[in-house]
């Protein structure tokens, strides 16, 4: 059974489903910083996936990064598996801007996270309601 | 006309070239660390590219990310779209190991670049030329 690693569900909330991966907020006010985690088990590279999840994780990767440039009117996309800290599978969809406090660097380990304020998160939910279309599904809070 | 960034074509040795994408290895002998650049013009995000190129890029990336996890026996890959220096759309496929000077943070920034050797490079080239199959096409030294 898919469980969600601990590390990932401390540092993040739970915005909703795509078909084949959860998609969390990073808890950093400083970057609209996102979370795709396909819910397959035991996997922690792209290429473990079979061919038909590699493809729908491209698609749901790339579908967001084009949704999220507009919708936070993004410089630059950062799409990027890391995962050296933590092993399970996930893509980290990110929004850049140049006036961002890590910009033009990489936004991992730079600065202590800013946890959002309730009024901030529900800013960005009801962003998301307007811009993440049909196949998506949103958790309850 | 499709031109590598200056930048690239600085920091980089070419390698070879895939259907989509030119393979450059980053002068940078701490990290076996490959760049993937479509070769399409104005373009900086993937979503940029038509479908069938996303698919394409998506293939090359993932299926060179699990030849060099074993070729240069990776602990974890790392792959990456940023992009917010150079803007022409190029793609990190990085071999990461625990004891790498920058495990487990990202490369990026980290470390000042320590160019390969001569003989350093061409093992690399030894190492790509066993493992890179058909459909790859290397570079005249």
């Amino acid at each position: 059974m898919f469980v969600l690693d601990s590390r990932l569900q401390q540092d993040t909330v739970a915005v909703g489903d795509f078909p084949l991966s959860s998609l969390l907020l990073m808890n950093d006010s400083q970057y609209p910083w996102f979370i795709l985690v396909p819910r397959r088990e035991d996997v922690s590279e792209i290429f473990q996936l079979d061919a038909a999840d590699q493809q729908q994780l491209w698609r749901e990767a790339t579908q967001l990064a084009e949704v999220l440039k507009d919708t936070f009117d993004a410089d630059k996309m950062n799409v990027a598996n890391l995962g050296n800290v933590v092993s399970q599978l996930h893509v980290h969809v990110i929004v850049r801007k140049a006036s961002d406090a890590a910009w033009p660097g990489p936004v991992w380990g730079r600065h202590p996270a800013v946890p959002y304020k309730e009024e901030e998160l529900a800013r960005v939910r009801e962003k998301l309601r307007m811009a993440l279309g049909d196949g998506f599904r949103f958790s309850q809070e």
